[in-house]
């Protein structure tokens, strides 16, 4: 079958076949779909859409695109979150190895941060040594011995994806909820999971704003999971402001091992929450505990009884890390770093934040990169001082710059500013967890 | 502005603006959309559909990325006749030294056959020594000496066609009328016309078979002719079975010359008679006569009286072509052919041809290519001894293949025998001309 005649019937919102899905996913490892024959089926995948059998054969697919971890030797139940992306959101490194504690492998394979979006591997890379190219060997090693192993995406892992993500970006045509889905679910289900919770974000700051499409999102992946026989919860959680106290990688590790360390101040609240609650559902989804009462309760206990903490540090000897960091996060903070204060102009209450404004900002300072590739500054970030519904008087700080010099910081402090909206009627502020689609 | 954010635009259905549409169009020429990127909008184009100014907007883009003729030495009014495609579609080369006899300058650029139909230039390639490639100069040079000439599109009349066509080509993304309309209508603006007249097929053998479609395309070209000031009318011509006697290179110059000499036997009737009714109201058009019962009188009595026939040959010598052929057209058919008969398997009346299968067969002999640049062998063909309404006997032939041996003919007969749909009730044969457009 030529590319030209699966083409024209997607053009003409016919219904692909398993077999011309294969053949086109097929076609772009092996290179007999050229880019430009790639790129005008996903346009006409994304204005037509696609039905949840062409979408389950696409993820499919590109599944088995390249090679599934065997876990079998692993006798635990294995779990896993995925995050749609965010500003601030750094859960992973809190809920590996709180899931791990409760007896639970985490075999997590994570991406690096792209546009105003963080990564979880650019996080980890903030602690000195730690090595998140492993190898598969080493990975299941490491998650035999600690329960969790954190690793970037190999060659062999879905590949499909990694080029037809490569080429959706150039072409506008990332936002389709099929293709997205295809993307995250390939992915995750090469790892051989029992359960999977996914974090759907919604608000300002995340790459589905509005919460109907994150809805719609949501609800394609818990679809697609069980479909393929992983158990699959999905939390909408808020995104229409930074999560917890700080963005940027160094910053946000930080925050982290606060936490393990049961030392959070206030302000990291909302990602001890978030990890918590995302937590406790993956431990019911692989039947680590029975109801979710008591897995709340579980996650809680090993956090506050530090073997959570003990699995972070045994993980980060494990992966080659500096564990002086888990005794002391602040070994973390780059001493050389200039901090500015973002001051409020007016007084009044905190209405709404402009997340992605916050998170460009950060990717502006060298904390982010805009082409996939592009080095990072680990030391560079935000921390956010003011959360919606808070009340700020003119002068106060509504954030502060974490940057290389005072002229940096300039050029993004305004910006900062005008993220913030004030008004003069109280509001409440947003739920955390917005809508769990189970 | 970078071409993902055009391409958003479009793929939402969103009107590009003027600016938008040329920096597509410069970036197709100049290599900064990325061929991928390029078949993408094009997609969304497709399936989107495209405004009038937009439309309006690509063709102007599309003319303006290469050269226009400059024809202002000549001082006679400029017409020329533009076909969709079809099988045994001739009439360029009747029409063109018609008009030209009656002193209207037809400065034709043709195109090559792809697929099931012909191509101007592989016919007149039949003529040995027939040079289509001229210069700028010697292209003028022949227009000033006979009142017209014949060549090939070169590299610097609309380029970003040349490069979008081939694309289009191979994303199943050519059935698309705007996209059509500036494909047609971006290399005959660049002629510097006066005068356009339009032949639109409909049926089997046509690009767009329904007649809605050719109604549709043939309203948007003459819209797009008139915007860009040239006088410009569509024929609906009907292409529900091949045009004439003949299909094939050498076979359908010889068609036409027969029908310049006036030695047309009743088969070759409709070539003559669509010829003349394109010539009439180029004519007309051009204003070279005031109305088209005149333009009628006109062409058949420069057709009768010869004059038409010396255009050509002057035309021929010009173009270094071997004049004999004029004196005698049989020279162009190969003594060497194999004639092989397709014979009814039972009787009745022909109600309908599959006259995409006889181009298609036609190609399949080596009569045309279905990849551009592909060899051809002029001298194959097809014979056509049955229209539709016609009565047919059993054993008695359909048709005549004209092919290089015995095994070749076996490959193409039982297919083009199954080409004509018999039956028992008498049908109206189709009127020539569907609609007029104007």
């Amino acid at each position: 079958m030529r590319p030209q005649d699966t083409i024209a019937k997607k053009r003409d919102g016919i219904e692909l076949s398993d077999q011309e899905i294969r053949s086109f996913i097929d076609g772009v490892c092996d290179g007999s779909w050229a880019d430009y024959q790639i790129t005008a089926i996903v346009m006409a995948m994304v204005i037509r859409g696609l039905t949840e059998r062409e979408q389950d054969s696409i993820t499919e697919a590109m599944l088995h695109s390249g090679n599934v971890l065997d876990l079998s030797g692993i006798s635990r139940p294995k779990g896993d979150k995925h995050s749609t992306g965010g500003v601030g959101d750094k859960t992973s490194l809190v809920i590996a190895p709180v899931v791990a504690a409760c007896g639970v492998a985490v075999p997590m394979i994570s991406g690096r941060g792209l546009g105003h979006t963080g990564g979880t591997l650019d996080k980890l890379e903030a602690i000195p040594g730690y090595d998140v190219s492993l190898t598969v060997e080493g990975f299941y090693s490491i998650i035999d011995k600690c329960g969790f192993a954190m690793t970037g995406q190999t060659d062999d892992i879905a590949p499909a994806d990694k080029k037809l993500y490569a080429l959706r970006d150039a072409t506008a045509t990332v936002p389709c909820i099929p293709l997205i889905v295809a993307s995250i679910m390939s992915k995750k289900l090469a790892e051989g999971l029992d359960a999977l919770v996914l974090d759907v974000k919604t608000g300002s700051g995340a790459f589905m704003q509005r919460f109907e499409d994150s809805h719609a999102l949501a609800e394609a992946l818990v679809r697609t999971g069980r479909r393929f026989s992983v158990k699959t919860e999905a939390v909408i959680s808020d995104m229409s402001q930074p999560l917890g106290r700080f963005v940027g990688n160094a910053v946000e590790t930080y925050e982290c091992l606060k936490i393990l360390r049961g030392e959070a101040d206030p302000a990291m609240g909302p990602t001890t929450e978030l990890s918590l609650e995302l937590a406790a559902r993956l431990l019911v989804l692989a039947r680590a505990q029975s109801d979710l009462a008591a897995a709340r309760q579980m996650v809680r206990t090993k956090l506050e009884n530090g073997e959570a903490s003990d699995a972070f540090r045994k993980n980060v000897e494990l992966q080659g890390g500096d564990p002086r960091v888990c005794d002391d996060p602040g070994l973390l903070l780059d001493q050389e770093i200039v901090k500015a204060e973002v001051r409020a102009d007016a007084s009044g209450i905190a209405i709404e934040i402009d997340t992605l404004a916050i998170g460009n900002a950060v990717c502006g300072l060298g904390g982010g990169r805009t082409m996939a590739g592009d080095p990072i500054d680990h030391a560079v970030g935000y921390e956010n001082c003011v959360m919606i519904g808070d009340e700020v008087r003119e002068g106060e700080p509504l954030g502060v710059v974490y940057c290389r010099s005072a002229q940096q910081a300039e050029s993004v402090v305004d910006g900062l500013r005008r993220a913030y909206s004030l008004g003069d009627e109280a509001v409440d502020p947003p739920d955390l967890v917005r809508e769990v689609v189970a």
